[in-house]
């Protein structure tokens, strides 16, 4: 699965065993890492969910930390968390981006346009 | 309010009175009202969320209790009943059939699209 995360975590502990072959004197980070591994930031949804962003996360790989949480609150708002996650489970991994991207188009349009939402594009479209 | 079922349920009772009028001897019905009333149609989505159509409900206007249901349901995988709830009560009684009409297109197309929604309609639309 396309976790940036785990990427993440995995590139930090390369980096650590690396240290460790060079300066044998500082093996303390491989042993606070295996007592205490080093916590990565939640995922922008579960940030905005207050939940822990476990390994493997539906939404982490499409909500970073970062600008995740604000893009999240439109599409929970609008669609909420479990129908989207629903959604997205039903759908090949490959196309996950597109459809985040349209969800959040048309979660964003609703919030602006609570009465025609992104249809309203589709008419002034059709009117041209 | 604009309640199908209240207007239904009036044009029952007119009709009985009338015939109570015309007819005294078949008085029963007038009687039976008052015991236990007539019971009407749940609409559409509280007949697919199987629960009691209050009068007032916020979805009675907009889903009939014939083809509402089938409506509904699209609705209720994409949106979820909390959410449209919520969206209505925040537009103005005057738009909210609008606001049903495109919240129905837009988990119409989603089901049908579970990738790009209408905003496939968008896209087609502007690249002609």
């Amino acid at each position: 699965m396309a976790d940036p995360q785990c990427h993440g975590l995995s590139e930090t502990c390369r980096k650590g065993a690396g240290k460790r072959t060079t300066m044998p004197v500082e093996a303390k980070p491989a042993v606070v890492s295996e007592v205490a591994p080093i916590p990565t930031a939640p995922c922008g949804a579960c940030k905005f969910l207050r939940r822990k962003c476990v390994s493997g996360c539906i939404f982490a790989p499409h909500f970073g930390s970062d600008q995740g949480a604000a893009k999240f609150a439109a599409v929970h708002k609008v669609f909420g968390a479990s129908n989207v996650s629903k959604l997205l489970l039903h759908i090949p991994m490959n196309r996950r981006h597109d459809a985040v991207v349209t969800i959040s188009y048309e979660a964003q349009a609703r919030l602006s346009d609570p009465v025609y939402g992104c249809v309203s594009t589709i008419l002034s479209l059709q009117q041209q």
